[in-house]
């Protein structure tokens, strides 16, 4: 604490992260990392980059990555925007595009640093309950279409797992048409409809909806969680407006070797398939060996499950898997603090978790 | 422009880096960057980073980062705060200690970032002219010791290269004891005392003043702007307030291979004196030569001059190198319009700009 703190900064509560131990030999199943690593060709274009020209500053505008994201997704250059990791991008967002009179809306179980960011730029926030079986219903979204300020939820939700159709979101995006809507879809590559055909039509731009943006990562399907990038799709007239505000905020956000590192995992789709279909048949095993063991697990479209067992508290088997060397992560929070999220790691790291949970639930 | 814009973004006037142009064989000198390559270690310490790990985030804290910047200004790891350059650690500050009620002061000719975090967060600010001879006054500062919610400026004052001494600083310091004051040492390697020896004392961090912060860039000296990292030292108390911002944005905005070639720039100090040592020879040449020409130069401590000839607007100047492929920097600015900022480059850049500038001066 200090009185030259500026007044904003009392009443911060940040975000808190799952930790990132230094310890080896982990099992490390607590911050949806992916168990496989990049693509090969990654490593190769940033072995390659010219470490000389580190003198220089990076492209500002990091247009040759806008290139290749916008080339894979079938959109035009000016429907992306690129940050250091999608944490800088929906930072970014919720200071020029969701700070209006009117809340912006949020499930009550989701990602928590939305509320954070609410903090951090004095934005009013509104979260709509996800129902008993933790899913969003957009009716409870479409009754604030014209009282909401903005609204965002990650599609598969996190820390539920659980997915929207596209056909649901669209419905939402046709009636709430006076405020942006958010999707962020970090974990989409694990089995979720994607809504970034939304933004685009054959018959050209004039077709994107002038509200919808959609946010993505490199940290989880593209393993690359330690080079920090991320990106947003979306209508040119709103990525118009994070550039303003991007470029009164850092001018170059991305270095380099983030820039030369992404456009290689970008070009390399087949990596991504492979990895994310490895891990969606380890999670279908997952799930039937909880199921053996009694525990209830929602059904999860992402790179996690998030279980509960009725007859042990999260935190006790949260405690005990940790005194084994496995980390998964609980959330002390209402409605969930009984739950788990567990990332989906590879088949050695799955084989430890289950054989510690047979140990454990008798 | 969109009606989804938040207010705010519609009155930005975002920063305007220097150019990148994608052209060879140019002579860049335009931004500042280091004409000599970065520490070989650098180079050695990101191609031994194990790249499979990338699928993992690196560490929030930057905890190995910190210790190697503590140990080199004799500092507690307490006392420092990293971010994606320093620019970011600018936006952070000005979010986190310098939004008060009462204005920031900063001088009328100075780095044009600090007006854009200004507009960014609706921060009210008052600027300070400089003198006729582009000198900061501090007494004009202390006129205002009570009327201030946060000074700073750069120490050398960019774009003039103009350094104080540091005693006027700690005047400063100890008559304005109501705000944070901000020393922005972008530029401090090229021939200026640091500040940084105020942080330290040998009786331990009780000396440390508490509304002191110290900015440095690893993008000049350290011939790194491509990798992105800057650092800001000071109390711990400031420290901890931008940790909170910092976590409130961003929580890992240094990837693994920006701290593990940061690491390497920081421990290798032997380097960076050598190249500061070879600009600071081709700095002394080229005042001689522009002074041969007619020039009025201002004394720099920095790794660029600013200039001026009393026959030729800067403009046309500007224009005329552009057309022979070298590029220097121009801001069409009051008080400023006929002077140009010429960053140091190498022999060859600097004797292609004097043959061009004898062709030009007749």
């Amino acid at each position: 604490m200090s009185r030259f703190w500026s007044p904003l900064v009392h009443n911060l509560t940040p975000y808190v992260p799952g930790e990132q131990p230094k310890i080896e030999r982990l099992v490390k199943l607590n911050t949806n990392e992916s168990p496989y690593g990049p693509s090969p060709k990654v490593l190769a274009a940033i072995a390659s980059e010219n470490t000389e020209q580190l003198r220089l500053y990076p492209d500002p505008d990091a247009s040759a990555l806008k290139q290749a994201i916008a080339q894979l997704h079938g959109l035009d250059p000016k429907q992306v925007f690129v940050g250091n990791g999608s944490d800088e991008v929906l930072a970014h967002i919720f200071l020029g595009l969701l700070k209006h009179d009117q809340p912006v809306l949020f499930p009550d179980i989701t990602y928590s640093f939305y509320p954070v960011y609410c903090q951090l730029y004095g934005i009013e926030s509104k979260t709509i309950p996800l129902n008993a079986n933790f899913e969003i219903h957009i009716d409870d979204y479409l009754k604030l279409a014209k009282k909401n300020g903005g609204i965002i939820f990650p599609n598969p939700n996190a820390p539920t797992g659980r997915a929207l159709l596209r056909a649901e979101i669209e419905r939402l995006i046709q009636q709430n048409t006076d405020s942006v809507l958010v999707i962020d879809e970090a974990y989409v590559d694990y089995g979720t409809e994607s809504c970034v055909s939304l933004l685009r039509d054959e018959a050209g731009m004039a077709a994107c909806p002038n509200n919808l943006l959609v946010v993505h990562t490199l940290s989880k399907s593209r393993a690359l969680a330690g080079l920090r990038v991320g990106f947003a799709l979306g209508h040119p007239d709103l990525i118009a407006g994070l550039e303003r505000v991007k470029n009164s905020f850092n001018s170059y956000p991305l270095g380099k070797l983030a820039q030369a590192g992404a456009i290689a995992a970008i070009e390399d789709q087949a990596h991504l398939e492979a990895m994310a279909n490895k891990v969606k048949a380890t999670r279908a095993g997952l799930m039937d060996k909880l199921n053996e063991l009694g525990f209830e697990t929602v059904p999860s479209s992402a790179n996690f499950i998030f279980t509960r067992h009725p007859k042990y508290a999260g935190e006790k088997i949260y405690q005990a898997l940790r005194e084994r060397g496995i980390i998964v992560r609980h959330f002390n929070k209402n409605r969930i603090q009984d739950h788990l999220r567990i990332t989906i790691g590879n088949d050695e790291q799955i084989k430890a978790l289950i054989l510690a949970l047979q140990e454990l639930i008798t």
